[in-house]
Formats: C-alpha cells, sequence, structure tokens
C-alpha cells in the first residue's frame, strides 16, 4: 500500500470540502434576534479554519460509496457547529486570547457573552443534527443523535480530565494518562466522530460504522501532539493562536509530561511551583525559563517523534480499513491525511 | 372560581413532587469518571431547591388526566437537569457567588470547571430526555425534543438580551424592554416549558400542548419580578443568594428601570456611571446608595404591585384553562401557585 503525499493533493480537498460545508453551515444560520449572539455563531466558522473534521466526513462518506454530497455536507457542518462550540468554550476555560490570529470571542465580548454563543451554536449543532431527519429518515437520525450523545460524553469528559489536572496541578502524571486524555478530549470528536457520522451518512444501512475508529484514534493523537509542539515552536502567523499559549494555562502536554519526567530535582521544583500558581501570578520570564528548558531537553522533538508514529499507525489502520477504496480520491486523501496532520504549520 | 391560597397546601406539593423528582434524577447520574464531573452535576440540584419546575410539570400532567407517574416524573427531571445547567452557567456569567445557601460551582471550583459541568448537565438532561423513547413512543418524543429545542431557543436569546444590555450599558430601557426579556429568559423554561412537556406527558396524543402557555408566561413574569424583589430585600438565610448581588452584577430589573425613568438628572448621572464600570470596580458604598435610592423611590413597591398583578392574570388564565379541572388537587395547585410565587421568600 503506498500513497502519494504531497501538501498538494491534501490541500486541494480540504479546501473543496471545506468551502462546501462551511458555505452551507453559514447560509442556514438564523438571523436578526438580539445583538451578541447568531452574528456571533458565524464568527469563528467565518475564520480560516483548517476545515480538517468537515474533510474527515465528507471524504470517509465518499470514500465508503456515498454519493449524495447534499447529506454528508450537512452532517459535516454539524460536526464543524460542535467543534466551533468547543472551541468558544475552550477558550474561555484555558483563558485563551487568540484563536485563528483574531482576538478570542471571550477575549473581544467578554465571557457572559462568548459562553451564550457557544451553548447556541451547540444548540444550532443540535437543531442541524435533528433536521436530518428529512435527509436520512428517523432511523439513521436516532443513530447519528445517538454517536453524537457518545461523542458529547467522551469530550467533555476529556475536558474535565485536563480541567481537574490543571486544578490539581497534577505533576506525575505518564504518557499513557496524556494518550487516555487524548483520545477522549481531542481523537473523538476531531476524528472518531467524523468518520462515523460519514459512514452514517451513506446511508445503506450503516454496516461498520466503526471501521474508521483505529484510523480516528491514531491521527486524533497526533493531530493533539503536532497541536502542542505548534504552541510551542510554531510561526504566529500561520499557527493563529499566542505561542507558549500552553505554558501560560499550564496544559499538561507530552512534552511537559516527558520534562518533567527527566529533569533535576531543582529543575522540578521550579516547574511544579511554575504550575501550581494561578494563570494571572505566572511571569513572562518564568514562561521563557520553561520553554527554553523543553526544547534543551529535546522533549518537543520527542514529542515529534511520537507523533511521527502515531501517523504511520493511522496511516496502516486507514488502508486495512480502506480495502481498494484507499486507490480512490477520497481513499488517497484519508491516508495522506496522516502526514498532513504531523507536517503541518497551522 | 375560588381557590384556597394558604402556604400549606402548596408546600406540600411542592415538597412531594420535588422530592420524587429530584430522587429519580439524582438516582439516575452516571457515577464514576473523571474527578469534578459527574458528583459535581449532582450538587446543585441536591441543595434544597423550591423544585417549582418539577411541580409544575407534574401537577399539570396531572390535572389534564395524566395517570402514569413514572413517565412524568422522568420528564420533570429531565426539566429540572436543564433548570440546573441554566443556573451553573448563568452564575459564571453573573459572577455569582451564592446559590442556594453555598458557594456558587464556579466560585468554589473555577470556571473552567463549572462550564464543563454545566455542559454535561446539559448533555445528560437531553440524554434523559431521549430515553423517553422507551416510555412514551417515538413520536411524542421527538415533539418533546422540538418543544425542548423552542424553549433553548428562547432561553439563551433571553440570556443574550440580557448579558448584551449590561455590555453596552443599556440605561434607557422601558417596562416593555424588560417583560419581552423576562419572557424569554424566565417565563418560558420555568413555567411554558414545564407545562407544555407535562399536558405531552399525559400522552393520549398531545391535544392543546399550549392551553397553558398564557398562564405560564404570566407566572413567569411574576416571579421573576419577585426573585428581583427578593435579592434586594430578602432574608439570605431564606433566599440562598446573595443580597443586592443584582446590583453588583448591573442586572436592569424592573425595579431599576422604574428608578432610572423617575429620578433626578444627577441621581440618573450617578446610576449610568455605576453601571457603566465593570463589576471589579463597583464598589461597596456605590450599591448601598443605589440601594437606598431604589426603595426611597418606591420602585420595590411598585414591582411588587406589578408582580401582584401579573399574579392575579395567571389565575385568572389557568382557570379558563383548566376548567373543571381547577377543582382537583393538582388544579387547585396549579391556581394557587400564583400567590405562592409572589408571597415567597425564597
Amino acid at each position: 500500500m503506498t500513497a502519494t503525499v504531497t501538501d498538494g493533493p491534501v490541500d486541494t480537498l480540504l479546501t473543496r470540502y471545506r468551502a462546501r460545508t462551511m458555505a452551507t453551515l453559514l447560509a442556514e444560520l438564523p438571523t436578526g434576534g438580539p445583538r451578541y449572539l447568531y452574528d456571533l455563531v458565524a464568527d469563528y466558522p467565518g475564520r480560516s479554519g483548517k476545515g480538517l473534521r468537515a474533510a474527515l466526513c465528507v471524504a470517509t462518506c465518499r470514500a465508503f460509496g456515498g454519493t449524495d454530497d447534499d447529506t454528508v455536507v450537512n452532517v459535516a457542518a454539524t460536526v464543524e457547529l460542535f467543534h466551533n462550540a468547543f472551541l468558544i468554550h475552550d477558550d474561555i476555560q484555558d483563558g485563551s486570547e487568540q484563536r485563528r490570529g483574531a482576538p478570542t470571542l471571550s477575549a473581544r465580548y467578554g465571557v457572559p457573552v462568548a459562553l451564550n454563543v457557544g451553548n447556541m451554536t451547540n444548540l444550532l449543532a443540535l437543531e442541524r443534527l435533528l433536521a436530518n431527519r428529512d435527509l436520512l429518515g428517523s432511523g439513521t437520525t436516532w443513530e447519528l443523535v445517538e454517536q453524537t450523545r457518545l461523542m458529547l460524553r467522551h469530550s467533555l469528559e476529556g475536558q474535565a480530565i485536563e480541567v481537574g489536572w490543571i486544578r490539581d496541578n497534577a505533576c506525575d502524571l505518564t504518557a499513557d494518562d496524556y494518550y487516555r486524555m487524548c483520545l477522549k478530549k481531542t481523537s473523538w470528536y476531531t476524528c472518531v466522530y467524523p468518520c462515523r457520522t460519514g459512514i452514517l451518512a451513506v446511508g445503506d444501512g450503516r454496516p461498520g460504522m466503526d471501521r474508521m475508529d483505529r484510523y480516528g484514534w491514531f491521527l486524533g493523537a497526533a493531530f493533539q501532539i503536532q497541536d502542542d509542539v505548534l504552541n510551542l515552536v510554531g510561526d504566529y502567523a500561520r499557527y493563529g493562536k499566542e505561542i507558549s499559549g500552553d505554558l501560560w494555562e499550564g496544559k499538561r502536554t507530552l512534552i511537559l509530561i516527558d520534562f518533567l519526567d527527566r529533569c533535576t530535582p531543582a529543575e522540578r521544583e521550579r516547574t511544579v511551583r511554575f504550575l501550581g500558581a494561578d494563570r494571572a501570578a505566572r511571569t513572562a520570564p518564568e514562561v521563557r525559563w520553561l520553554h527554553r528548558r523543553l526544547l534543551a531537553y529535546d522533549s518537543v522533538a520527542a514529542a515529534q517523534g511520537h507523533a511521527r508514529d502515531l501517523a504511520d499507525a493511522a496511516r496502516t489502520e486507514a488502508a486495512a480499513a480502506l480495502g481498494d477504496r484507499a486507490e480512490s480520491e477520497d481513499g488517497r486523501f484519508l491516508l495522506a491525511l496522516a502526514d498532513y496532520v504531523v507536517d503541518r504549520s497551522r
């Protein structure tokens, strides 16, 4: 099994599927209503995201024989709406200042407005999901609702793990702890859910809805680790979030866990004290010190190596799940995504 | 049409329906999982709330001929879960410190944890709603989902109006503006939704699901105004929230709107400046000054008068909607609730 891995074909389909999904998503948002609501629901989706989740959903559907693009694009728009709701709430929880190259909703409009916009985004995602009844029938729609319920459970549990670690100043985590959190927080909604709903959107009685699960788990973990890497060594103009934001926020990344495992007792003590402070009490010199330490210990490079291994595993799993379908345009795209998520700079 | 209006019978049914609903709600929450999640979902429901929404749902169902208490108690538990999710998020948005006589979730565990717990509470409400399929069938469950969708839309729009007024420092609002906001923010989810879902839980093809709407609108407005009154002149030990919290938060109540309409230019200027400051920049002397002004202008008493009129209107509407059913135990309870919501001290 070989796949042509260049940026070109991946970017082409990412752009195509993102454009169609976002056009549908934005065209059907409510208009009017009170200030600071529906107009702000359109804010994050209107910024230049990658559209990875939408593309995973559409490509998986097409690779497995889906032919009705309107149906799957509607499902993909649902996936992206849930994603944007997560981003809005996540930015509040993390106290993040930048998202996709501009101020976060909470930084620009305050927490009360942003929290409400996140809730409305979730509700509009649910509405769109239920509207599938006309296109897909009651049975498949119930299954989509069930998959959404499951995805939300995993995602909120993953989020609870992460915010709990910060709250408890957990400093004895292992790589396994990280991967378990990452599977729930990232892989499920970023990869497993788009693939499963994409297969449901084929509309042929949904055999093997879970056949891309292992691909999704590995791909999501690789994606998250690369996100953690870019947060430390990325180019802001491409990445769109504040560099070192994860350090300011006290995020427990694979990189930080690796460093805490190998650093000297004095470095460990200093880091534990840094992480135990409130975000507001952290200082730029301390952030810079920790940043340099993570690089000095090659913890970033080590994480990149793990991400690469996960991407290889994702490609292998996709090849097995796709079989002959791996030769189709969408099959090749799904395989090439494995390299894309670890090579990306945004 | 007369109804015996004493505290006794109202308290009896409130307590009975609340106890059954909360027992069901708490018994079926997930256990285990990560820290700071399912255990905290149970926190607010375990505190001593009034259970007004659960009782409205159960009593309406029984008044209109519902006989299967298990079914309606499950619906009432859904209603209470959505209510508790609102409270958690609302406390974050308002920066509130006290809820039901104890620190808010956000004050005790921080915003990141509380926001996530609110989201999980919403999800568990939705799960419980979907579980009605086994008890009520697919048709009625779709209708419950549709009513929930509508309720959430109104509630989030109402919330957007309120947080938007604070953000824009709106100081030229009228009583009509307040009532429109109140219908969306409070009446819909506190009264209209519990009554509608209670009628749906009768399970007889749901004729006239909206027949208690006018009752719900008036009852909810009376309830909200009395809440605003208690916030200024209540007894903390009974009310359970910090007294004058609404002033610290800059809430646009009917009381404040009335004062701004009738005060002197100098008082108005001082109030507008106070309201335009960030919450953190407000001072206790300024809050005390405004509090005394609201009382001096009889703005609190005026609001109580309006709440009384609304309660009377609610009773009249309920009597018309209930007809002969007004004589039943549950019918009398629904009528008596009109006085309860304006006479209550908690």
